[in-house]
């Protein structure tokens, strides 16, 4: 059986400006190629509803799972949430679980919720929340999406929240080998070894450290012999 | 007028899966903002031809310009030039120009010009070559489509490259406001100093550094005045 697919959606003026530089797709592809989920495409999209709405429904339509990452917090220019709910034709408005958490994060911290704290508890009618043990704000599932924080602690915490509830699949197995030979040398044999194990994907990575150029050639699959016997042939060519 | 409006497509299994991180995005969009030239939307997607072919012809025909990063080297999993041309229907084969680049190249560094090398010299029908000062292999740009390498040092260079043929608009002047105070404290004050100035875009990023809760409020737009007037009236609500 195919790995369940992901997309990511990552949603800020902020990335696209470059003002600030995007952490959460790092995170996200690691932790899910290691549960065996295939993130296939990740997108930025503006704070513009008409983007962020036509990026959930089309990444919502073709993968499993969609993660977005931005636009859940407090301010005028957080629309994410509403945006969702406007992806899928759902009501929004404040929902009293999400509200009780705030109220009870605010008294304990002695701030007030106010009106602008209170955007935090709207979510989509039939939502699950998400869990946020950093800021208690809470993320949501709603149908594939799941929308969460975009400050990269709190979207850390989110995604431990939504991870083991998720079926993985076959986690990619990865191995690197490091070849002191440029790139241009060892292509033509490495094409050869990439023929040999379709079921195998061999990336190919140049460097040039220290004056030494040289290639990672990565071997990615999922069935551990396999990977070893491509690596044998690579090495008996290239050692 | 308005600016004119960009995509960048990244193209690599390697960022998908976690072992690589991105930095090519943030560097673009710096540049981009500095000229005019509005990044709307960045997109990752894995060394597949569909979804190569389906994200070229989708963002060449939504935006005025498209940057590709990844996929021009010399190995098997190289595509990203064959990919291209059949986004545009276009033959492509090793060209006379691009080859004698690399012929020159090889030839005073002393090595093979072998078939492998020789694919960073097929170029789609039509295109004009990019300049790539730091290791020769040229990218391309055709119709509105700039196809560069993923190398951080060469996809820099070729963009260095690009910019200067590139009609620019009102660069994004930005404007940071520190602010040590909750971010829902201010949202409030902050939204409707947001809905008196329509022609900026007004962010709010929340910082919790060494116990200090704050934010930073960004103030984006084309119009220095516009954006003094905004900064007097936060000001004067949060200083």
């Amino acid at each position: 059986m195919p790995n369940p697919t992901a997309a990511m959606l990552v949603i800020g003026d902020e990335i696209l400006s470059g003002r600030t530089r995007d952490a959460n797709m790092h995170h996200l592809a690691g932790v899910l190629t290691q549960i065996g989920v295939d993130l296939k495409e990740a997108r930025v999209v503006s704070d513009d509803p008409d983007a962020i709405i036509a990026a959930v429904r089309g990444l919502s339509a073709t993968y499993d799972h969609v993660f977005t990452s931005g636009g859940i917090g407090p301010t005028h220019d957080d629309i994410t949430a509403d945006c969702v709910a406007a992806a899928f034709d759902r009501p929004i408005d404040v929902r009293a679980d999400a509200r009780a958490l705030l109220e009870a994060h605010y008294q304990r911290s002695g701030q007030e919720l106010n009106a602008a704290r209170l955007r935090m508890a709207r979510i989509p009618d039939g939502a699950a929340l998400i869990d946020n043990p950093v800021s208690t704000a809470p993320g949501f599932t709603i149908e594939n999406v799941h929308v969460m924080a975009g400050v990269p602690s709190v979207f850390r915490a989110m995604v431990d929240s939504v991870l083991p509830g998720l079926t993985g699949g076959q986690p990619l197995i990865s191995d690197t080998l490091r070849i002191e030979r440029p790139e241009g040398e060892i292509a033509g044999p490495l094409g050869e070894v990439a023929k040999a194990f379709p079921d195998l994907s061999l990336g190919c990575y140049p460097f040039n450290k220290d004056g030494v150029l040289g290639a990672n050639v990565v071997l990615r699959g999922q069935d551990a012999a396999m990977i070893g016997q491509a690596r044998s042939q690579l090495l008996a060519l290239f050692a």
